[in-house]
């Protein structure tokens, strides 16, 4: 049977009814068929509510075939089910959600792409694992607020009705996107500034993200490393590499255009420098060196002698690559320690 | 009859009945004939409370002069006022204050200095359209905390207060200037780290501000932008120009010296670049490359030829400009649409 | 007779008991002996709790040798001795600390690296002045929320449960280091957005840490200055400098090797620039420049004549310098206001 992923959540609407967010603690991949054929018989709309013989059902088919701790879940989040929602303290409501996707498809309201954040920033998929398309339009621009989501709208009164009693609203981020933390920390990272590491950012174990280090959503690192700077939206950086701080990995939503800015293994992007091309492994880029795609650099055999000068375009994707601004003549060099043939053969494999 | 701006707000006073801040949710720019003449009489001192008798008459002169919203919100914090004035969270007091300027003159206290920044806030005024000399010295340095505004002196007792009490008193922010997503969030825009945008920040419709965008006071956009730079105290943004990553505008309090900056509108500043001149519209600089007013640039008409090496300061205000270094002379070159005659033509209109 | 600091504090166990962060409103470097004494017998184990009659000996001789702040302290904590250590609204437990250190040795556990961060940020001692080895193995990874410090492996738990409860649960920080300011706030500062200062760093009296500003533990400054780059851990920065938006100094810890790089007086990093040398007094790097402890830089005399093209390392620790990039022939300059033949001297001191 069919089955992408579900996730048991508690979410929050707006005075209209509309979802703002959804907090699933425990996203599911790949359901097994009995707990699938349950899901699609009862979970019908990921917006609406399940009634209460509906929650029974489902969770008693969780409990019976190995998702036990979905069921306790679930029980949990019962009183919170659409009968009974509850008021929080922001004058929102929390209500219980229920998302059952059959395939990877686009996410079609609030409740399946929070789920498609959840699972990437579980780790349960990496960065371009699942499909994001339209994200952007589905999301709603939010207030969020140390009082939980706030409708944009409803901002003003809401903060003028905390001053009058006694309260103050703290307004944290107005975004589509949450800060992942207040969703889940994944095992084995630090964030030492949690506003710069949004919701559907994946972010590997070993990784510690400094005060300027940034992860959007759908990008991030797959195991240790140590970042101070920028993983833009879609860059996926490898093991052991380190992001000096302040330096910059194009995204394709802005500059970095339809090629997907990527860095492999062992590399180092020093402080301040930037990134416009696909690295291999083992990379250096100097601090405060930006190399777009365009920049022509001057290739340096394993003996240091020039071999051509090319646009770093042509060498996306190479390992063992040291990117500098040579201090005195103010060429953009790459060293390698290749010799010229193999240097040759290298920069010439795409023409 | 002169009048400038009024507003109708509830502030924080530390224990010694100073004022910390104001918050105004509807400020008011130029009011009518009978409004100021009733503020005129009634409102004697921006810092000093109404009493109920003046409560009384300028709430009903507002409701008949077309000003019904800010007769309700009068009525609103009627409860706040001076006799009344409520203890807050923080263990400050929050009262009433009611203010207004016959004139665009220097602030002459928090209060008259916080309806300014939120004319600002609210696109009431553009940045420098608005008087804010000595806006620094008339600010106290304040503790920003989730309980609201903290008298530094006051802190450490109220940080151990409310351990004591079982509570965490986060502080976020030291400092004159507040968060202006505490006070405002204008329509149709994005901040992902509210940290980053001071009150008194002119955010225009449809602008985005990344997590490492930032928006000082009397500064800001003018419309549709993405903004992951930052953008210095005075600085202007226009309409369609984008801030690339951890790109520099340099401020008039500290780089810039007494020039101005300002970018036009359609611009693009590349990531980790920086900007030390006012741009025209449709300019583009290179990530990485910092333009300060003082650099060398080689000029190129639109075949690519040098005309002339001339500092940047000489074309500031220019349109259709690219700045780029090139990487391989390691030279500062500005590329233009324009021919070499039409380019001598600018460079020495200001000879 | 020998004694180095003692503090007495409030601080969260997690439900096994481990401590994750104590506060020390007043922390005490080199107490008399009288003091001394009393702690040496009553204090036995930074970890663990003080039986009333212990904390009733040291409240009076507290009180009887000149430090009756801290009796008051000790007084006003003991409503959280062990016996009753209370729950906090984060579900931890908030008790009674004190830590006695006989001498500047490597903290052992979780109270003594508190107080040792403590010492630095109320500026009793100055950055390496106090012996941390081995700190972060000490510290443990934490969620810092707005409910106060709560173990990693509790979050989820937390988090849904403050949804249950129609709360909210903020998320910071996750980190070894909290906030500096939700511990101390020294005179004379202000820090203008509080995630990007760590507890252990040294801000001097009239230093401004704007948004973009940052300071590491056993970091900082001595005095005034202008902070909008980056403070690295080990960084010192003298008195009168200013670090630009954006600006890097390389730390002990990652890129900076095992060189201390510090920073002297009346200096200027420009925005986006960034320094991996010692530097002395009076020196500035213009925007958008990294010098690196390797970058080949060309000396210039005081008459503009180069003298020399030397590694930047050289250079360290030397004053009056300022680092440019001639924007037109690419090359790294250091102009200076010695004569040829002072500079000779200084470069080759070392060889």
């Amino acid at each position: 049977m069919a089955a992408y992923a579900y996730g048991i959540g508690i979410g929050t609407r707006n005075k209209k009814g509309e979802w703002l967010e959804v907090f699933f603690p425990q996203p599911r991949l790949a359901p097994n068929d009995a707990i699938a054929s349950c899901l699609a018989s009862e979970v019908t709309n990921s917006e609406a509510g399940l009634n209460s013989s509906a929650l029974k059902a489902l969770r008693e088919a969780l409990a019976r075939n190995g998702a036990e701790d979905d069921a306790a879940l679930l029980a949990k989040l019962e009183t919170q089910s659409d009968a009974q929602a509850g008021a929080d303290e922001a004058g929102g409501e929390q209500a219980l959600v229920v998302v059952y996707l059959t395939e990877d498809a686009a996410p079609a309201n609030v409740p399946e792409a929070y789920l498609k954040l959840h699972l990437l920033s579980h780790r349960l998929v990496k960065p371009h694992e699942t499909n994001l398309d339209g994200v952007l339009g589905v999301l709603h621009n939010v207030a969020w607020t140390k009082e939980g989501a706030i409708a944009i709208e409803e901002l003003t009164e809401r903060t003028l009705d905390a001053r009058l009693q006694g309260r103050h609203l703290e307004v944290s981020c107005v975004d589509k996107f949450p800060k992942m933390t207040n969703y889940v920390v994944p095992s084995g990272v630090r964030i030492a500034d949690t506003a710069r590491v949004r919701l559907g950012a994946h972010v590997g174990p070993g990784t510690t993200v400094m005060h300027e280090g940034f992860i959007n959503f759908n990008a991030g690192t797959l195991g240790t490393g140590m970042i101070e700077g920028r993983i833009s939206a879609g860059v996926v950086v490898g093991v052991d590499s380190d992001l000096g701080g302040g330096s910059s990995t194009m995204g394709t939503l802005s500059g970095g255009g339809n090629i997907i800015i990527s860095v492999g293994e062992q590399c180092l992007i020093g402080a301040n420098a930037g990134v416009g091309i696909p690295l291999g492994d083992r990379c250096t880029i100097e601090s405060g060196l930006y190399v777009t795609a365009g920049t022509k650099v001057s290739v340096r055999d394993a003996d240091g002698a020039s071999t051509e000068v090319v646009a770093a375009r042509v060498l996306a994707g190479e390992s063992d690559l040291l990117f500098r601004r040579n201090s005195q003549s103010g060429a953009v060099e790459c060293l390698t320690n290749k010799t010229a043939v193999q240097l040759n053969d290298a920069l010439h494999a795409h023409n």
